[in-house]
């Protein structure tokens, strides 16, 4: 099977004009297929404020109410994506911007209302995903730049989480591609010291996550991205990487970063 | 040779929430193969106001700052472009919202600076844009839904007139299709009393045109629209149409608006 790299970047490298020109300079020399998957950055939130949209919150998640997903379908499906679209068609990589309502790419349901009404947050199904459009693009060397917003299919915009967005397609591809899924994030890796940025423990294996949990060794925060990094290995991903957007070439390669995989 | 017909919808709809639903209700359902082209709306500007961004005009032409083209890239890019995308989707038509930049679409040249710096806005040649990938979206019945935005290739976003951008892809795509562009406006069709809805003249031809304007019938303000529309004519489109966008079934189907043609 061809591969296929599912790439998902954060606001950390966003909210950096030179870290993400250097990462979609990176990205785009990148010789097998791709998909790349953003997050939103602090624009949105200081767009926002200038707006006069308070992000509220509940229980430390975002409320989507309506000037929200406005602002986000405005943010993060047109300033965000279209910049880094025209950045790397100046890199001769044919990108094309979308967001999970655009050929209906990513059809999810507004997440129902139980003790929180989290508003218009949009939650997958992967196998809900229609891979046909995916492999058109890709089969035609289009390279498609996914904003975190999905569409209900009713005539609405959800918002939605980037990684989760990012594994379910990565999974949903897994069919017809060797899906290799990149989350890249602020650190070198998942490190066995948090403090010290050489301690990446470079594989992981689900025996070898139950002896670090066991051990207390990993950062509380690296616990849910492991574990669903695992389910998405355990619905047909054939591997899970996760280091730093500056590594990326090492990251594609192999060389860095830690490697979530069945096996040794 | 197969239909097509490109659509053009200015800020008088996409102002009015009702007007747009209704009107892309009725774009569903249009049988042959078409391709929406959208303008701005005032909501650009009253989110510039908000967000301290002051609009800046020269001869009545507006200047495309940097302030302004994040603005637009933001506005029309994001939330016009995703809201029409999402609620085509809910009336089932596979609709993929794009700019310029997307797939490399519309590729455009920066305005030459003379006496005026217009800032980051685009002129398209029309004939550098690759029919290639239009015809791979609507061989594979994907809807085109385009913001009036460019890019120029360099990695900036530009600011393009949506007339413009509708001809030009009208006339590019006049090889592969037999080609009907829409305008539509607020008035029914060329009107020969402009105080007269009911005075649509419903058919010009190059001879007409000569005679309605010798005998100043025409309001100013259509003179240079019709120019330009026997100029994509002459370059290959079949017909040019203008119309009421709450008409577009019968300015579809021949019985509605003006037709501007070779021939009466």
């Amino acid at each position: 099977m061809e591969k296929l790299f599912v790439i998902k970047i954060g606001g950390n490298v966003i909210d950096d004009a030179n870290k993400l020109s250097s990462f979609l300079k990176d990205f785009s020399k990148i010789p097998d297929k791709r998909i790349l998957v953003h997050g939103g950055g602090k624009i949105a939130t200081s767009i926002g404020n200038k707006l006069g949209i308070v992000s509220k919150y509940i229980d430390g998640r975002r409320i989507t109410d309506d000037e929200t997903i406005d602002l986000v379908t405005m943010v993060y499906g047109g300033l965000v994506n279209k910049k880094i679209v025209a950045k790397l068609q100046s890199f001769n990589c044919n990108a094309i911007g979308i967001t999970g309502a655009d050929a209906n790419l990513i059809p999810a349901k507004k997440r129902e209302v139980t003790e929180i009404d989290y508003g218009w947050a949009g939650d997958i199904e992967s196998d809900k995903i229609n891979p046909g459009t995916w492999k058109l693009f890709l089969e035609n060397d289009l390279t498609p730049v996914v904003a975190p917003l999905t569409h209900d299919t009713k005539g609405k915009i959800l918002n939605t989480n980037a990684d989760t967005i990012a594994s379910s397609i990565a999974v949903r591809l897994s069919d017809d591609f060797e899906v290799r899924l990149i989350f890249c994030f602020e650190k070198n890796g998942v490190l066995s010291d948090v403090n010290d940025e050489n301690s990446v423990i470079a594989n992981i294996n689900p025996e070898k996550f139950a002896s670090l949990k066991k051990t207390n060794k990993l950062f509380a925060g690296m616990l849910p991205k492991i574990d669903n990094s695992f389910d998405a290995i355990n619905k047909g991903v054939k591997e899970v990487i996760i280091g730093n957007s500056s590594q990326i070439s090492s990251l594609i390669n192999g060389s860095g970063g830690t490697k979530l995989s069945m096996h040794e």
